[in-house]
């Protein structure tokens, strides 16, 4: 068993609260209010850049060069394309890059992307990594199960969102973050060790439903 | 007008929302509900341990070996007097150790200690007392004033936290960091660069109140 | 003045000490020993990894999105083209990558590299770039003086080397790394700071003197 | 056996080369010149500082709160305790606190310290460890051996610093820090990681000898 099938299997409820959180349910039935997709895309792209600090930290912390050049697409994904993705998403629901970037950052949103960093800074690439994985992966896992539902006809204004994350690159580039997990904890991991580990994953799936629950609350 | 007190000045709302925040009031009236202390005390306590890493990293920061002494000072506090000290008042309302160091932390608890350490490993000193500064100094502000309001009196339960933070040894502390502060800032601030600490600063207030909301949401 | 341009004046003999090394004006005048120039260059490949860390330190370290993707510029440079350019130079003395890879780091290689790394990490971005100045400028310097000096002749067997920082790409990245210093100093440089920041640029100077020298003592 | 015996036999030629130093072989026989013992000791000065903060690193890596006292009575040995005895030892050789606390660091001094600071950052506890393990644990089994061959006679000059490293305190700090060694081994360590983790323990080593050797180089 990988080490990420055996975290989503003993943080089960963790997991299953995060991605399937009622604000997933609702986008996925295409009810999500709008005002609650917004601030959560807003808060997304200030967490976005946050993770690009995360992943340029995985770089710092790589015992290898094939770590370092695994950790640096994810700052590129970031820096390079999905900052302007988001600028681009927001924009076609009427919100400027200034009001973007000038938005204040939530507690739910300095609590997840702070916590990364210092799990990350704390530890080694292992637990940098843990603490990431929530959000990679369980997005891919969200968007795949959602395009599997049909959520993603066009009758859905969330279906863009959904495509996104359903989409094959994006799919490819959760599989490649497991393995890069796998590997390193292949070399790293302890069963000693095995319970913090997971409980950075456990924590990092909390503050993924705060994060949702953030979205929720952001009802007109 | 110390660095200190300019920050206050321009962060007022979000100084007087923290240290005047509902949580305070009751507990100064004596009404706080126990199970909103409690919670309160509990994820103070794991809080303080994050504290002690925040300090150690002032420590690592300091580019004097004075200001690696008066970094010092803070881990020896947390490390050598408060986390016993905490037990104690814990076990004063019926909470052993072991619930008290098993307790999850909460994302509120997660949020302030992560932003703390982020702002100060991401940037330099100066960054770092920042975020520190309105936990050390508004928790002697806000034992000062509930003491001068009388509501120390042995009637009020909560009275011997009123004290411990309106005691001269921990009026002296605060005062100790408030002249570090303005001594870095003497050193290292510019007008240029006075915005983003004054915004580590605010955030750091808002995450304070953040604190104390998830005390009073504790209610039974 | 630009604050590179004060740096240089007030560690004039650490920066001329440095970029008029002996090892340098031996490989323009192009009787460097080959046994040094070798030893040199698998010792700057190894260099080099330790850079492309302290470029992603620069990442985490940024306070805006601008800084985050001229930090990364740096990343890309060595991890996506750099490390290559070496290995084919290396190969072309005869030098295969394993050997390069699996070459034990010398102390000034460590001395060097990992002083950047904790300086930048103790302190701010400013105190990052003061670290990393020498090295990004000090061999565009050089590399323009030896070809200006004509010493880019095919008979020299060190030509190559010298074209490649005397080319207007490494000329126009140094110029962006100046122009990128000084907008930092102008938003975070005060006159008490000065010194310290001196002193990081002047270590470093230091430091790749003893770099060089490492080399030159490499001589069968 | 613990991963100390293992590491120190698994690097038995850099283990020795430092232990058995020409430096320390004159130390012991009181042959060593004065200068040479004077430069040492403001290095060490210098270097006890950088030390310092790898314990503060500590006390903010440790995954627990034992783990951070442990950690914590480093930085107090050091802020507390060993600069003053430096200080006194360095006036009782005609050496005042201005001229060592602005002597400058020389680059074997900051090689092995930066070099201890980054593996500790970009690793976990236990790569800290491994490269704060020859300093300290080396220390006292050269005190241990240079008492034992009746080198800390009055008649030798460096009498005082073998018996500071003979004395018991030191040799039960030394073995305190073996047990927490092991106990982190214990909890993190993998085969697969353990050639990391050597890596450091030898580089570390190297850079001891270095720092010797650069002290034997100060002859007048």
């Amino acid at each position: 068993m990988s080490l990420f099938e055996r975290l989503k299997a003993d943080a089960g409820p963790q997991w299953s609260d995060y991605t399937r959180h009622e604000f997933v349910q609702q986008l996925g039935a295409g009810t999500l209010p709008l005002s609650c997709f917004k601030h959560y895309l807003v808060q997304d792209y200030l967490f976005l850049i946050q993770f690009a600090r995360a992943y340029a930290l995985g770089v710092y912390k790589s015992p290898s060069v094939a770590d370092m050049r695994q950790s640096l697409d994810g700052v590129k994904a970031i820096l390079d394309d999905e900052l302007d993705l988001h600028v681009e998403m927001c924009r076609s629901w009427g919100m400027e890059r200034d009001m973007i970037e000038e938005a204040p950052e939530d507690t739910p949103t300095m609590a997840y992307t702070r916590f990364v960093l210092d799990a990350g800074m704390a530890g080694d690439l292992l637990d940098l990594q843990a603490a990431l994985a929530p959000c990679v992966i369980g997005y891919a896992e969200i968007g795949a199960r959602l395009a599997a539902e049909g959520c993603d006809t066009d009758g859905n204004p969330y279906a863009r969102w959904i495509r996104e994350y359903a989409s094959e690159g994006y799919q490819e580039l959760a599989k490649g973050f497991i393995a890069w997990l796998d590997g390193t904890a292949g070399q790293t991991l302890t069963e000693h060790r095995y319970p913090r580990v997971l409980s950075i994953f456990e924590k990092a799936c909390r503050l993924e439903s705060d994060f949702w629950q953030m979205g929720l609350n952001a009802q007109d």
